[in-house]
């Protein structure tokens, strides 16, 4: 079974740069959940959009035939780490169908905030 | 009136192993809301995805004509336990139209931390 | 201008019984944010769905031509109280388009948690 | 590549009067991320619904053609500041294709509280 789009935009992003728990479990930290349903690995390619610059990319992930990816913005390094304590946006394109929805772990106070939500999922290619 | 789609994902999927709180309420938990609206019992059949190996699954729930059933997945237990500290994703399919959010109350830290989302919906069926 | 869906289900609902905080704003509350962008009011039929009873409703509000109402669920009390510590599901039925968000404050604790997410919105009428 | 949609509506919205810090990283604040990962700058158009008065608009912001912009409502005051504590909708209307998430960062106690939820896009024009 197949379930999901090819293609994902979180306009949220933003990881702090600092965090009251340096453990990687409650460390600040953004995540986009990835799910491929089907049975053909799903070889994803991100971008990442700035205020003030050119996009950043393709950082690329493979995501195993019938497997989760719980991708933690924060370990991404290539082309180029992600800045902390800036805004950005994220688009990623699957070449099969995938599920995205997009985590946030804030603990700059000592207690721990969360958001989440399901990503935007279109089939526009230009 | 019937309301929902047959296929619902959830991508993000994470029980905390540890609650500061231990009561029933408060103790960390995921939940999967299931409103089924229709005059027919819903028969929903749930898959785990997980990081490293195959999915588990299906586990069964019943969800009765006009009624609404809040399923936390720490107490899935049958073909087995959905296991703490673990990423996991989950695919919901039901013989009716039903819908379906996701909520996780995080209680690892004495204040708790709330997520919510509604799940992504599909018709895909491969 | 007219955005949005005549028919919106909220799957998740709870009402926490107590409150670290008893003022108005900070107490413990379920939120449905209606927001009418046309030129005739709308009329909103809330039927609410629960684990193990027949639902309850219609509860019916109005929300005036270009206009928001930031319902709270606490308030509803025709045809009865919204129970406490319950988990229900709600549909809302408008007879015009209608956008439907869905946020919670929890307060049991001293630091509030909050969870918002868009409703599910559907056309599908039985 | 053009990913998103043309009309956005944000149900939820509110910005609390009184934050516990009031540096401007985490005074409390709602932000509208709008993600434009066309060739073409996105002229945005942003108008706010009230629950007993007229609407208020449009406030004019551009995204620049493959940038983000984490828009804080806290900052807009053409025609007329945001009130604070006071209930509100927004509806965004671009002239290209942009992505839109809401969050709102609750500071009022010590600890703060996050919400996010992508908007409801829409295509109907009235």
């Amino acid at each position: 079974m197949e379930v999901g789009r090819h293609i994902w935009a979180i306009a949220e992003g933003y990881i702090p740069g600092s965090s009251a728990d340096d453990s990687r479990e409650l460390v600040s930290h953004e995540t986009a959940c990835l799910l491929n349903t089907g049975d053909k690995d799903a070889n994803v390619r991100i971008t990442l959009y700035f205020a003030d610059r050119e996009p950043v990319g393709p950082y690329k992930v493979t995501v195993p035939a019938r497997r989760t990816l719980h991708l933690r913005f924060n370990d991404l390094n290539d082309p180029e780490p992600v800045p902390r304590d800036t805004d950005y946006s994220s688009v990623l394109q699957s070449d099969v169908p995938i599920v995205v929805q997009h985590t946030r772990l804030d603990s700059r106070h000592p207690n721990i905030a969360l958001l989440s939500t399901v990503g935007f999922s279109d089939s526009a290619v230009g």
